[in-house]
């Protein structure tokens, strides 16, 4: 039995590798979390991808129920764990009832499967309670990190300098003084605004590689409100948002 | 005038995207900058991926000299700097000479475009000099960061904690206190060993996505001696060496 997780790219179908094309022809059984989702266009893209590149033989499609996950809990990590525990019953479930020892079954993972993606713990999580027994082959994916900086057409480090990657829950609190570029996921609250006093850039980018893409840069203290602007009016529109974006300090010399 | 610049991913020629993979097609003049290589294994699949994928017209190669750099020197930023300038230079000499108005050029990135590669800024240089202006377009690309946690099915990330990217030259002065997980490129000297008293876990890898590639992962104090051994035994048969590491510091209660 043997189970691949697919990065299949932050957004454009264009992403995929030849590496995740031939992949997914050899797939008997795609494993999908329903995250009874209002993300319809994320469901259509995974559709889409399957529909051009799953030509090898037959394929089944089994979805298994996402649990809710307890978001007013203050234990973020806590709630984290205990949700991952509870997908991990469902897909041990799923496994078990429909892939067969000779089988290949797969998840297909937005952007890169090394980032920000429960998938890889929660196989481990199966595999630790020893009931179930498989190899996992692990294919890399374009990240929205690596998305964010081509479609901005910028890197994302300085020269001989580190980058750090983190969370909007993070940076809130604060953008540590050692690091001067900072690359920023699951941002709930547009925590930048919360810095806009510094000399720094900001490249936001949201639905990245799709037709929605929105892209903004420029001098964070002047940019932010209308970041903030184009950010609630476009969530509004689409009832939900997928945004990233690198925060770069600068060292202008004072007036 | 378009220079495209194009990540190949970081090893196998299948981490080529189908993004790439008709980027290529349209290439009219692939530009090379000549390190004079032992890393012929490089040059190699270069080509192999131009013979594989180039399949739009014809097209032709134009293969620069590239300056050497001052690596003696202590002022490390500026060599890099002068360096890229030089490195400029050359560029804007070829694609001056190479390039019709109605073409498109490209470079060819290993890796991602966007970590640790001077092309986006070489390019920004050109076009800041204002004799030259073109239009430029970047494909993201697999990173030997996503291939390293790819390789070894691990996640970079801990449950809404961040991650750094940084230097070998960085990690051998420190290892922050305040970020757990630290992916290292561009170590010459096999810093983790500077920090092989603390409590932490490493997963190494060399040419990965290769058939040279090398894996191993344990608690960094058993495993540093032998990553090093390996290391240098791969690095005196093959004559050069390309490794990235995550080291993950772990916060065990006390015996
Ligand atoms: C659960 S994480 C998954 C990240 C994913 N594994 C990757 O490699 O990009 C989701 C976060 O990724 C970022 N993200 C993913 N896709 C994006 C896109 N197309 N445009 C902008 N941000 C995106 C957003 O910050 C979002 O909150
Ligand atoms: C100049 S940087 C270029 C990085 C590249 N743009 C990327 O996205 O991976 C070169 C460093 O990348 C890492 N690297 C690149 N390819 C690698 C591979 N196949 N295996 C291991 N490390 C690699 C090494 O740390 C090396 O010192």
């Amino acid at each position: 039995m043997e189970i691949k997780v697919i990065g299949i790219g932050a957004g454009d179908p264009d992403y995929l590798t030849v590496q995740a094309v031939k992949a997914i022809a050899e797939v008997d059984v795609f494993f999908v979390l329903d995250k009874g989702e209002v993300k319809q266009e994320l469901v259509e893209l995974r559709e889409e991808i399957l529909r051009r590149h799953a030509t090898g033989a037959a394929y089944e499609v089994v979805v298994g129920r996402d649990p809710e996950r307890d978001r007013t809990s203050e234990a973020y990590v806590e709630s984290v764990d205990d949700w991952r525990r509870r997908r991990a019953d469902v897909c041990a479930g799923m496994i078990a009832e429909s892939l067969k020892p000779d089988q290949t079954g797969a998840f297909l993972v937005w952007g890169d499967p090394s980032l920000y993606d429960s998938t890889l713990a929660i196989l481990d999580d199966i595999l630790a309670r020893g009931e179930l027994s498989f190899e996992v082959d692990v294919i890399p994916g374009i990240s929205s990190v690596s998305a964010l900086a081509a479609r901005h057409r910028v890197g994302l480090n300085q020269v001989g300098k580190p980058i750090q990657v983190t969370t909007g829950r993070r940076l809130a609190k604060e953008w540590p003084d050692d690091v001067d570029d900072v690359v920023v996921m699951l941002d709930a609250q547009t925590a930048f605004s919360a810095h806009a006093d510094q000399d720094a850039d900001i490249y936001w980018g949201a639905y990245l590689g799709t037709p929605d893409e929105l892209l903004v840069a420029g001098r964070l203290s002047e940019v932010a409100g209308e970041i903030e602007r184009i950010r609630a009016e476009a969530r509004d529109r689409k009832g939900w948002i997928m945004d990233t974006y690198l925060l770069r300090r600068n060292h202008r010399p004072k007036a």
